[in-house]
């Protein structure tokens, strides 16, 4: 614990150390920026278009999607609408490194299982997110708290021309909106699934991830993305820091607390390392992840606005990048490793941590806020083991940990935010999702249980629960023996 | 057989109970959809460019390409261009899918035969469509069965500014419609070495890929894509449940029964598993298969319409998400089992699904599609099975048995398209290239022969027909003995 | 060598033979092409925008972004910019297929090696070009040899409707270019990776990457991108073939020529083949680069014009394509194999052969360049193991030569460019990467040492030197011991 801090404090002199190098330069840079940010993010290039009214006065109106088409607006509409469409696209892809990471960093014996429930997850988020989460996510005027829209996508056949084209939104069809949305849907139950990879019972986290992404992450998503309290305050999380990863870390880390930690993991006060059977496969996932990300916070953008779009572009490539520097420092200090796995882990935490200010700090701060992101991993991965909480592929840290840091940096990094209402509304959201999680994930725990057999987890989840192999038939060698 | 027809039975009762809580919402979607579509579905929207004869009298004509890079129709066609060309990389990255769905979902002794089979079959594919195939699929005017517009991808350069501007097609330059067509081409033939991997002669299956590539597959295209006598007839395939998935799924039928079973996998009655050898690497696969399918059929929509491709790209996810969960339920009412290889070729399953309809069923349909798909294969692959008739992947129940189903699907879900017309266009594009296939792969096993001996089989492709391992080194352990 | 020559000699052979059946056709395709290009590559569409100087008298002035926005020339901006950062990710993503090759083709124990030696270079290069790099290549008027603009990446806060209107360049924001081109940065050392893998040690090979990148990479880069003494003489390499590709193969080839073969790779005169260990994930890494490859080239247009976009990439697949036969042929005449990882660097030779070329030769030429480079890598593996130069997995001869061969066939197959001019340009971007990288290698070898210790080779240095196993839990048994 003390070696964490004193890690985290060296990478602060280094931050310094760096401000130093850099000079003045940066600071003008983080000073400058906040004027450029005014600038460039004015209201309606970055504001959710889908939480804004319309503009009944201004927005034009067409009578049929033809006369759209011939309309001189239909090519930005074109260009804004096929965008979102590309970003989705990337960040289904992020479902593949979800799987490959999960896979990867945990054993063999397992990696039939956290396939299945990666599956099972993407599909069970999409189909809910068209029958309810949309419309709870998004449920046009409502009391900021709770509401529901209705269920389905809400297209109105009747309303074709307002549903395709900008008075439905400026950017996109309903269809756009909703597809993009509905890939974000899985992802938090995605990041619990790392969690508690190893040792859950399958039909428990199915119906728990279920749960919470078809209520529990539309309705804090709601609090700000549709408009409701915590839009009113100001508070801000561009792509979802909070929204997204902390939502799935700290569901993750209430289903732990209730779950348990692997066998085996902490014997005698000492912490056993239980290594992922395959790096170059969680490799695979890490960088696939990056590249989705350009679309989840690129997208995020919710048109193709040139400015807009490359300078988030731009802030995410270079947290990441700072992120895996600062992880592989950090790593170094506080373990004397050059450890692989943990710069994976670097990447993941620096695009975490400028998810919730792509667009709102500056190139420079993107940098210091993937750094700091790099480190706490680090340090919160050895915290979490300290305290015994078995988190094996380090969701809790990576997603949690630093999605609140992340959120909390705009309030530090962007004069336009204020730091208390970035905390307020973290806590809000973190709180509900773990009320939330500990009081469903509990129900089920106190029902039909949530924890595979002792022999179960020993002989692996594959074998005992779906009858397959990984990786079964490697030339003769029988691999994935019981025994 | 009985228990396959019931679990279908037990599944078609699931999408009753379904339909019965969504009540009469899905009842008046479904309905409604229809007109729906109607408008949606504009002929200048959606019908292949390529294949209309040019309206001379409204067309554009630019005497040179500058003159048109000033024209205001500019950005437009840029766009839709650049739509096309991104979902053709898209694309692109199913044939790495293919080889990798190919290569985890069978032996690792045979590993670099696979991939050796899919590298040569896509390079193979993308120069023959550029040497006749092309040409063939899209003739110009001809007889409606068979044409042939000449060698070459036909761009005439004493007339850039006609193959470069919408005097060729309104949406695209002659070098996107070429690479987004060519990107399909080989996919059929990619399909066919999922079925007859394990024991094919290299040489049999690179010559009859080639001829079914360069030959059989842009004849039948032809008949609906070129505007031959299916697209007169009314047949719909939007982008190619049958002209591209079945035809890889039958054309792999006919090589099947002409090859034989793999050695041990039917014996004394009974259906021996032989396990793929690497689940992640499959998954790594269906994935990106389900990526690329975004540009598979969205790109099919050939413009960056908004509503149209945006819908597409939503009845593709609802439909894959609806195959994975069918596929789940399915093969635990079938044969108890949480099976992940089935819940990843339900994806499939219900991507092909779709594909044929994806741009005229309404988004509940797409499920309905999705779900029927999904517990097709699973009856599909075990039916196979009792006929011995071994298909190591699964390919001819996922791309052949579901392309018929999503065609046959458009007849039943689109109030537009005649079921008797989509039967007779499945039927004689099917039979075609069975026919085709049987000859010409019965005339290559009756001269060269088309199967390895059962000790080249036993000792694995790899090291008899390549001498490299997929897997040699795993470190002091030497994985891939003869032995 | 003699059988090398004699392998080149039958493949120009096939090349006329080719040629002789497809006839007069592909002579006056050849032919006729070369006015084609002069209509296609007009230089307003092609020529390195940002190199230009902004023409004061026609370029458009905006006193606001604001102003802009709402100003008819925004949509074509939106759209070239749009393609510019997807290109951006897509090259990206070639660096998961430059580690996940890197990996594959080399020994399991030392993977974990290659993948932090990856993950390190690229965050590396990314923020070594935001700091210095970008303003080293771009350094606006200089002498044609050295320039540099200052540190950072150059955006002005004062004048953002100069940084992210058609004021900067005509297309695309400074986000937008400075990310497109540090998504290239990093590529060189990559190459350079692969060549030193198994035995360099992790501090020498970072610090001379970071050097490499940070200094060599821009520099050679200016004299032509960044409008130096290269591109006033005349030179063309339109996306790299020699200013990406053969910087980082002739750099490698310094360096391992410094370092000394693997253990055990020749004796006794006899070339030993240490084959690599998972064939798959290679085959994954070089299809994604297959894939990056339109974004590396398309993006190269730096526009999204439909003509330039859609050549190149009809272009970059038949080279890729014909570059995979080749290869296949080449290795079954040279050594009686079928050789799948030869057929794989296939492709990727045919790709860095295009590279140089191709917005200005024909499909026909294309297709030849491939064909010739897929032969040349047979023969240039085989060669440099003959000259004992140890190069894991063949980055030399498919970075390095074929990088020439792409740049000295724009002068042969493109009637604007000379010869002789190319052959300047290459040797002169060669010569000062070799000499930097000896002179620094060098320096590095004599101080601190460049080879780690003959145990930590044989042990792997993963185990070693991370402390990690790539593989380390394939259930019960323990795949990379030591032993």
């Amino acid at each position: 614990m003390l070696k964490c801090l004193k890690t985290l404090f060296a990478f602060a002199l280094l931050v310094l150390a760096a401000q130093f190098v850099t000079g003045q330069e940066t600071e003008i840079l983080v000073t400058q920026s906040a004027s450029v940010q005014v600038e460039l993010v004015s209201d309606e290039i970055y504001d959710e278009p889908e939480a804004a009214p319309i503009d009944e006065a201004t927005a034009p109106v067409y009578s049929s999607y033809e006369e759209f088409q011939a309309s001189p607006g239909y090519a930005k509409f074109m260009i804004d609408n096929l965008w979102i469409l590309m970003a989705a696209a990337m960040v289904f892809i992020m479902h593949l490194g979800f799987a490959t990471v999960e896979s990867g960093f945990t054993q063999a014996k397992n990696s039939v299982n956290v396939i299945y429930k990666n599956v099972f997850i993407l599909a069970t988020g999409i189909i809910t997110y068209a029958v309810v989460g949309f419309q709870i996510m998004y449920p046009g005027d409502f009391n900021g708290f709770f509401g529901f829209g209705g269920f389905g996508i809400g297209f109105d056949p009747a309303d074709s021309a307002g549903m395709l084209t900008p008075a439905y939104v400026e950017e996109m069809t309903i269809w756009s909106d909703f597809i993009f949305q509905a890939m974000f849907a899985a992802t938090a139950a995605t990041i619990v699934s790392g969690c508690v990879t190893g040792r859950i019972k399958l039909p428990a986290f199915m119906i728990f991830g279920a749960l919470l992404v078809a209520f529990s992450y539309p309705i804090t998503g709601s609090w700000l993305w549709g408009g409701g309290w915590l839009d009113q305050l100001g508070f801000y999380d561009f792509a979802g820091s909070t929204l997204v990863h902390a939502v799935g870390g700290f569901a993750g880390l209430a289903c732990v607390l209730l779950l348990g930690a692997r066998a085996g993991k902490y014997e005698n006060g000492k912490v056993n390392t239980i290594p992922g059977h395959n790096i170059p496969l969680a490799t695979v996932g890490i960088f696939l992840l990056w590249f989705g990300w350009f679309g989840f916070n690129g997208g995020s953008v919710l048109s193709a606005d040139p400015a807009g779009v490359s300078f988030v572009f731009v802030n995410t490539a270079l947290a990441a990048a700072a992120g895996a520097l600062a992880a592989m420092i950090a790593t170094n200090l506080l373990m004397h490793k050059l450890d692989a796995p943990m710069a994976l882990n670097g990447i993941l935490a620096g695009l975490v941590g400028i998810t919730a200010g792509a667009d709102v700090v500056s190139p420079t701060s993107a940098v210091l806020i993937g750094l700091f992101a790099g480190a706490l991993v680090v340090a919160s991965i050895a915290a979490f083991d300290k305290l015994r909480v078995d988190d094996p592929v380090g969701a809790i840290s990576v997603h949690g940990i630093c999605g609140v840091w992340g959120t909390l940096a705009v309030g530090i990094f962007s004069a336009e935010y204020s730091f208390l209402t970035q905390l307020i509304g973290t806590a809000a959201v973190i709180g509900f999702t773990f009320a939330f999680s500990f009081i469903v994930f509990g129900a089920i725990k106190y029902t039909m249980g949530v924890r595979v057999s002792a022999e179960v987890e020993l002989g692996g989840l594959d074998l005992e629960e779906h009858g397959n192999n990984a990786y079964p038939s490697f030339a003769g060698v029988e691999l994935l023996s019981k025994a």
